[in-house]
């Protein structure tokens, strides 16, 4: 039996601990203690080997005062906090990928949607039109992907499956899996005017916040969808909503807003072609703790296996 | 140069000339004439080697006036008319799979849809009402699909390749390629209380007529999804709308419908939870036809690289 320990302290994300017990048990193998204070951790560790924390803490002074200590499992992806402190032996492993298996499937969803003309169809059934329209698959056509973090960067995996010319943006200009072409953020004005279909799946930085501005909306083809699950502000919202207004966009499907809940009388509610969806394209708390808790488990795995535990941080390259 | 002739008599599907010239002329090594007549077809073809018709025509005859012909390319999937005739040395190549990759593709669609619950967002979209719901990925989930041939196939592709738990049901039992278990018409009950989606891609034939009864949608659970595409006949319609209206069932894409176009005074199109789409999951004339020229020139290159032409109709095997 390895001794576990999980931290399990009050705040936004805490685990339901028979549930979690429940899965720790079925892993086999597990002496599985609890404790809920941070302050006191360092005592309730005892002399377990495995630490699944729930709240980050200095894994140094943690390190000196349980020195059977071999790993700990955080709940989050950034790790820029406790790498200072990070000891030389103690293995770190994080939730790197947690949405990104719903995150880029939504964004698959969405793309399709958009292309098989979906809105367009449901406004038709409003008025009882029986009006084929023909398209063709997205074989061929172009998807740009702004962002190829773990959620874009299996968003343009999967558009890539389905045969789409996907160009990625991103910092670096690195080139991502799957992408037919890579570019920097502010390199890609010459890939909208043959796009189908724009998808954000940025973070809010300074060089991404009103990146996408009336000037490249327009550079969108005619009927062009698109795509914004990253963050709102990415976006101009105001001219993203007067491209749909007159027709030059095909639709979106819009699950991040500036305002989140998005107030009863936005105008966006009502824009024609938007098809809001309430910040859902990732997990809530309980499912994203369920998927860290896989995480973690496929990290016991693989070191059971003697074979790299798949999160694992590299402090040398800082994620 | 290789001789092509092309015939292009009138009907339901007829090539658009000028195009199709263009895309032979593309493919190079090709010299292309054309016909329209039928009756004319054994003088007008000559010493050409191969034939691309859009029209079927007693195979044995036309190799008997035609000496030189080796090879006849046709624009539908069914042989059965031609295989009685069929002198041996001919290669007859068919356009079996020309609808696959779009239905499929739609398939993957509507399940994605349902799966999201679009429709539900867009309900409260209209409220103007913000209501996050957390709904998991595809992956684990089951789907039930009803016909494994050219689409049912490939959208079982699909789904088993974004991790659904995919039951095949088809008239043999004959495994089908990505399920986790192939059953034949009349042994899938058992599977339907797990499903999380029941597809229909099954041509209406005495046995699949009316297979989808009252007693089999009850045996879906509570809020599954189903998506038609096959031929609405399938289905009790009457008790998969009410099905539907009761909210036994969480939603419908609907491609195909017992009258089409479907009357603006059917009480299909406010059923509540159904997407109504008017029969376009597969192509238009003019995107059949454009496909069935990649297919036809698919099997060019195949030849020309002494590969086995990919769509080349086993005469023993009857397709």
């Amino acid at each position: 039996m390895t001794r576990l320990h999980v931290l399990n302290a009050p705040g936004t994300l805490t685990f339901d601990e028979p549930a979690l017990l429940d899965r720790l048990a079925a892993a086999g193998g597990l002496e599985v203690t609890v404790s809920r204070d941070l302050a006191t951790l360092a005592d309730d560790i005892g002399d377990a080997r495995i630490l699944y924390t729930n709240t980050k803490t200095d894994l140094g002074a943690l390190s000196a005062a349980a020195p059977h200590l071999e790993w700990v499992q955080i709940i989050s992806a950034g790790v820029e906090t406790l790498l200072p402190t990070l000891p030389e032996g103690l293995d770190l492993t994080n939730a790197s990928g947690v949405h990104a298996e719903k995150g880029a499937e939504f964004v698959l969803a969405s793309v399709l949607l958009l292309n098989y003309r979906i809105p367009a169809f449901q406004e038709k059934q409003r008025r009882h039109d029986w009006a084929p329209d023909f398209v063709r698959p997205l074989r061929g056509k172009r998807a740009l992907v702004l962002g190829s973090g773990a959620i874009g960067g299996e968003a343009i995996r999967l558009l890539a499956g389905r045969g789409m010319e996907v160009i990625a943006v991103n910092r670096s200009g690195r080139p991502a899996e799957g992408a037919a072409a890579t570019v920097t953020l502010g390199g890609f004005d010459k890939w909208l005017p043959g796009a189908s279909v724009l998808v954000s799946a940025l973070p809010a930085t300074p060089e991404t916040v009103g990146m996408v501005d009336p000037r490249r909306l327009g550079l969108l083809p005619q009927g062009a969808g698109v795509v914004s699950v990253g963050r709102a502000a990415v976006f101009d919202h105001g001219a993203l909503c007067e491209a749909l207004r007159s027709g030059h966009l095909g639709g979106a499907v819009l699950d991040v807003f500036p305002q989140e809940p998005m107030p009863a009388d936005d105008p966006t509610w009502d824009v024609p072609g938007v098809v809001v969806t309430p910040h859902c394209s990732v997990d809530d708390n309980k499912g994203y703790l369920d998927r860290c808790t896989d995480i973690f488990l496929q990290n016991l795995e693989a070191r059971r296996a003697g074979r790299p535990m798949p999160t694992r941080v590299d402090p040398a390259a800082g994620y």
